[in-house]
């Protein structure tokens, strides 16, 4: 990326988001094409069959690819786990990325299961952000800084981006954004995370409120959103979500903590996120709530939240197999199969 | 199968249906305190979890396997089509059957993108059975000898069945099934099928209300209602369930029409389906609500209508994911997380 390393101020970012490529429909229209010849009846895969022609849309190719999918993990550390809105102490934020590296943690499993590449990214896991009930997590430049080394993952060739994160606090963290982006009660946004007790919970949902609070004159403006109550893993998400849509690089978006790098760029333009799509509705929190407001439906809903990308990386999955379907398939004609009357 | 070959007669059927091994409690025990120490949150994993005692219990094994899945397509013929009921002709039955065997259906894509097994049995589809809607489909000989044929298709050291069939026509007889099983309105059970168009749809349904009127007064045994109302393709199912169930096989079942057999089972003895999960709802007439009744959940809901066990060996992928996770994360002691306080 042009951008990477610099400390792109907001402007900037702003101008990036305004000059997206358009989606392919020429390519979409031969997908259905194809589609109307295979040996099956018209629709009867379904949701298998508008997933190709997401792909052939953001990527601009009559037949896609799924050959290199990169499962991308973002991890920071938050100042408002002071607050003590977490059952976990902020160390295991990097002990959980040294159980990545060795290859123990859940997202592993499904990597090698699915062969997904899998890259983790550490965004100054000493320096946690500020506590965002008494202070902006970031300030501009960080924030953008943050952005850009999030496009900057996007690269070398990899054809399907998933989207997860690692951070204790991090639910706090997107429920606060949720909060300032779509107002309600903050008890509305606010879920156990990785399992807080009654007593937790009451502290989580005080530091939602009295966050979105604090920064609520400037809560009209999404970036300053996420600057003030996100995270660095947020900010640099939705750093690679823009780089990916103006790169093409179809998204899977995971469950409640990647969706909030999503609702800021959603609140920008929901054109932004034409080329994601929701892995799975997570159990945590409002995250249905949240899909629905951003117009998307899962592909899976198993009860899951683990965060790591962990949903989103199952579903890809059934993307492969519907590419799979898709481009293997006989025709009619090749099958020798007698088509509708 | 010590059965195999034999017309078994029904009352034979309800003697084993009798003597099913019982689940493995101490089986569950174990995966339960091995997930316990894995590095997550509890339950994090949701339904990834719960997949996991299942194919510990019905295996009875503490560290279950998914090494040899395997996805059995039964095929049958059916002398309801003369009814009108399907927009296809009955040649496609067997034609599609040749496009399986070249590995050109969508079945076989997602069998190669996972890795299962695909055997397909045809059964008998140049005599395809009597329309119900003025004779029994099959006798209780040829019903058994199906039954026993399907038992005997599962052997050869599988740990996982997926169930998928082929039949032009078998819709029809899936619905009947469930109207002479479930009552209510005729119109409730039919779908569209393979995409019947408004004039067949009301053929589709008299077809139904018919064939259940015809055979009324045998419904209350659900062996009955299988071989008066069934085809070839759903008593060899049944048959296939069956004998998985005493084997300890893990059986996954497809949607509209492997869900015909399964009710049958059900309607005998709800436990005959404790080693069985609902792989996906199919967007086919009224399979949510069948599924409701079987007490099943489906994994996925992708609006899929296909047959051939598609959706169900799509929900492999989640099985295989599910046991990966239990089988090869760190434990919190392993990698030196610290565990919740």
């Amino acid at each position: 990326m042009a951008l990477a390393g610099t400390a792109l101020p907001f402007d900037d970012i702003r101008d990036l988001a305004r000059a997206m490529p358009a989606l392919d429909s020429e390519a979409v229209a031969k997908v259905r094409q194809r589609d109307s010849q295979l040996t099956k009846p018209p629709g009867s895969l379904g949701r298998l069959e508008s997933l190709v022609e997401w792909l052939a849309a953001v990527q601009g190719k009559a037949t896609p690819t799924v050959s290199r999918p990169l499962v991308a993990i973002f991890a920071g550390n938050h100042g408002v786990v002071a607050r003590g809105v977490s059952p976990y102490p902020q160390e295991v934020t990097r002990q959980m990325l040294e159980n990545f590296s060795a290859g123990g943690a859940a997202i592993n499993q499904i990597c090698t299961t699915f062969d997904l590449g899998l890259k983790v990214f550490d965004l100054a896991l000493d320096i946690p952000t500020g506590d965002i009930t008494v202070e902006a997590a970031l300030d501009e430049k960080a924030c953008a800084a943050t952005m850009a080394f999030g496009m900057e993952a996007v690269s070398g060739g990899i054809d399907l981006l998933v989207l997860g994160e690692m951070g204790i606090g991090n639910t706090t963290i997107a429920a606060a954004i949720y909060h300032a982006l779509y107002g309600g009660e903050a008890g509305h946004w606010v879920g156990r995370g990785t399992g807080i007790d009654d007593a937790g919970l009451v502290r989580k949902t005080a530091a939602v409120r009295d966050a979105v609070a604090f920064h609520q004159s400037h809560v009209k403006d999404p970036l300053e959103v996420l600057r003030r109550l996100g995270g660095r893993e947020i900010a640099a998400m939705a750093g690679a979500i823009l780089a990916a849509r103006s790169q093409r690089i179809p998204v899977v978006l995971d469950g409640y903590v990647v969706c909030a790098a999503a609702a800021v760029l959603h609140a920008m333009d929901p054109a932004l996120l034409d080329h994601c799509v929701s892995g799975h509705v997570s159990a945590e929190g409002a995250h249905a709530d949240v899909l629905a407001r951003l117009g998307k439906k899962p592909l899976l809903d198993l009860g899951m939240r683990l965060g790591e990308g962990s949903g989103a990386a199952l579903a890809v999955s059934l993307i492969k197999a519907a590419l799979a379907c898709h481009t293997g398939m006989a025709t009619f004609a090749q099958a020798g199969v007698t088509d509708k009357a």
